[in-house]
């Protein structure tokens, strides 16, 4: 199963894509960028949404997870935020793949089991987990990477107490 | 020139479409609903976009007028606000219409001419500076009315102090 992780933001969304399994491997990460050159938001929305439908229909992803976002510095970050994750979860409607979204502490205890692991930890855990040579740059690509090894854990999660019940 | 104002929401979309000029006519308004049962996020979003394409495809609007947010109960709300601006936004860019945003205040000192007018002075306004019998019903059309006047208004002061230092 692949899986697609999106940390979305206007300025920059990042992604990661990874396959799913016992040992999940990295397949591809990264950002869409849109520059302060790109005037208005409305432009800035068409490219990222025209960014996550390139990366959704090159790599095929069965899932897209995706952070659910409780606290922001204010309510203009929250808009912000906002209208980049309405373009995402569109463009993954419009592909018909699934979106799955984990709360923060869900992703910190996945990935480095522990609720208040810190930035650090969180992305040499994610180094470790994808058996990587150096920690996935920028922040927002290892982010995203993030939440696609909680979707691909919690998934195996219920295969396997699903199997064990059978 | 033809201006459609929008209200966002994920469960409706408040819209009002106007002739603008000294007299500014109305020509449609409503909102896009997404039931309670269209599921998860991502599917309502995708029905409110396309309710929005379908409006720009049907009145062809010069441009959208649409509010500008400060203040929200708390971050959930106004990520889900964010969303559902997000995809209308891109509905606009990628039907080429110019987007303004107004501030509630300005909003309000253009329908009310004071920025503390309450719910019903304002709806009392949109009724007579439209010349309608009755005030448009329900909110969320009447509001998207209110930006959809201002943005009007602005762009007729505009045009006149433009003409008179010519």
């Amino acid at each position: 199963m692949r899986v697609i992780g999106i940390d979305p933001g206007t300025a920059r969304l990042g992604y990661g894509v990874i396959e799913a399994g016992d040992q999940p491997q990295l397949v591809d990460f990264g950002i869409v960028e849109t520059g302060t050159d790109d005037g208005d938001s409305a432009l800035r929305l068409e490219y990222i949404y025209q960014g996550v439908q390139t990366l959704l229909d090159h790599h095929r992803p069965d899932a897209m997870a995706i952070e659910q976002l409780f606290f922001a510095r204010n309510v203009t970050t929250a808009i912000s935020v906002g209208q980049a994750r309405g373009v995402t979860l569109l463009a993954a409607s419009q592909a018909r793949i699934a979106v799955y979204e984990y709360t923060p502490s869900q992703i910190k205890h996945a990935i480095a089991g522990y609720g208040k692991a810190d930035k650090q930890q969180m992305q040499e855990m994610v180094r470790i987990l994808l058996a990587l040579d150096h920690a996935p740059q920028p922040d927002d690509a290892a982010d995203a990477l993030a939440v696609a090894i909680t979707h691909s854990h919690r998934q195996r999660f219920t295969e396997l107490t699903a199997a064990g019940g059978a």
